[in-house]
């Protein structure tokens, strides 16, 4: 992704594998500093997924790999290395789909880093597939609503659901973004918001209350959100509230796109339901960011993700194309 | 309502009179800290209702006919007055109610005092009748979800979707409530909650988000909301936000009840499109409390409130009962 540092434009992913040191945008900091952490270890490789250093389910997935090639250069046991990192989040499926593939060819003797360099590479030319894919849904003139972050730090550039905006917006098509700020950590308001400014992509933040405000009045044309782990059937877990703008688009007559890659597909579970969703710390709800703004005897309660039926979901952008949810076990290999 | 102040139990409104002040519970700094706020003159209760120390439709209401008593004893000029006051916020109809009794209640040389002592106290009993009248709707063991603040805080007492919970659990009942955090000013979070607590009721804040995700669950059996204004054809407008809850409610066959007295019904208004709908500064979305949470070189948009219209609400629950949207126009005196 284009972004500008000190006044430079300079062309930077999300994370990266340098000196066989894995090293990430650390986006729990944006937007206020921009910093890299470096994860030396397959220990920090693992906080920095499971604190969110890194977030977003491809992005997830590329830092795992990057964690594997680490681990196998450092001599370390391959199996040991894949335990640590599988434990570090339960929901995104590319964290499953990326040690696997990893730990096999490892095993089967490939070379680590060029392993993990061509499953990045990988994945980031599909999600500029799934942007061509996805551009093409949209109109001149299209308000598109967006959820959380799956932009280019969720993934490592172009971004998942962001992919199709940022293709349309460099064709040259007007567009305006709506970004859910996408309580509690606010991936909306912080790195979705910072992209589009990154990427001079007219936008405005809105409270994820007034989403279902801006969808009856008329505002919003399409909503596009990005995935964590997509079933058999078509149902989708992705960043909590998902499910809610679902449902008020389909009242509203609004289609409603979910940007994902393969990667993303768990084709091992037949629904939703079977997806294993993460509930995180409630000082995730209690604080927002340093702010305490709930009484101290209050407790919360912190699901991560929610899942989406099938039946609320117009289509699934991918980068073999767009697929209608109930058409997805035809992508099984 | 009952408030525990430096270990203290204590009786207090969340806006009274004395000696020719009007008093507010400053609700901009709780639950962080509990300081009483003086307004001494017209311009300085129009500051108080319009920056938010009081809020919550019918609160606003007695705000008002504190301040138009203050005037008259002041010796203002009762029209003045009530143009300043009616200035302060479009959207709330109990601003307006208030107003047009006391200014037509003092010229027709009503004791000013004494009558706004009566407006105040009147719809306080009227939300102690919405209490016995909606607990009546919720059973022993009812998780109940409420969207931002109808409590005590917003009405004096009471409260008025806070009203039910009270009585439920004053009753014996045992109930847990769901508190929405209610961004982007987090009156579930910082007033509901410190409400429950100081009532004792069983509770957990979630993010708004998270909300689809319980009622989707099972884990959600009833909600309950306030109003700011309601239509003859039963649309109400309410916090941002509502919209979204009702439309998901009904989704999951969740029942969604509104508790309002009749100071908040607009017979004027055959339908809810045609309520102002007040849109606040940004910065309220663009920050959480004191923190910057979004690129300096972003934009939001806030809409205070929504409609929801009155095909998604189960019933209306007022001081003379419990009432279908469609039966609305019938209170009309």
């Amino acid at each position: 992704m284009r972004i500008e540092l000190n006044g430079e434009r300079r062309d930077l992913r999300a994370v990266w594998f340098e000196d066989g040191i894995v090293k990430l945008i650390d986006q729990r900091k944006l937007p206020a500093k921009f910093e890299i952490f470096e994860a030396k270890t397959t220990e920090e490789v693992a906080y920095a997924i499971k604190d969110m250093v890194v977030r977003g389910a491809p992005a997830i997935g590329i830092t795992a790999a990057y964690g594997m090639a680490q681990a196998a250069l450092q001599g370390r046991d391959i199996d040991d290395a894949f335990e640590i990192l599988r434990k570090t989040r339960p929901t995104a499926h590319d964290l499953f789909f990326a040690l696997e593939l990893m730990r096999d060819s490892i095993k089967r003797g490939a070379e680590p880093t060029t392993t993990a360099e061509k499953y990045a590479n990988d994945i980031i030319g599909r999600c500029e597939k799934i942007g061509e894919h996805g551009a093409a849904l949209i109109k001149d003139g299209y308000r598109i609503l967006t959820h959380c972050n799956a932009g280019a730090l969720a993934v490592g550039d172009w971004g998942t659901a962001t992919a199709p905006l940022r293709k349309a917006h460099r064709d040259g098509k007007k567009i305006f973004v709506w970004v859910d700020e996408t309580r509690p950590r606010l991936q909306g308001a912080r790195l979705t918001a910072w992209e589009m400014v990154q990427e001079g992509i007219e936008h405005a933040i809105i409270a994820d209350n007034a989403a279902g405000y801006f969808m009856r009045k008329g505002e919003i044309d399409m909503v596009i959100v990005g995935a964590d782990r997509i079933t058999s059937n078509g149902d989708v877990a992705n960043k909590i509230g998902t499910y809610e703008k679902a449902v008020v688009a389909k009242e509203n007559g609004i289609p409603f796109y979910v940007a994902a890659p393969i990667s993303t597909f768990d084709f091992s579970l037949n629904s939703g339901d079977d997806i294993p969703i993460e509930e995180r710390s409630e000082e995730e709800v209690l604080f927002c960011r340093e702010c305490r703004i709930s009484p101290k005897e209050s407790r919360a309660r912190n699901p991560a993700f929610d899942v989406t039926p099938a039946k609320y979901i117009t289509g699934i952008i991918t980068e073999l194309g767009v697929f209608k949810p109930e058409e997805v076990w035809k992508l099984k290999k």
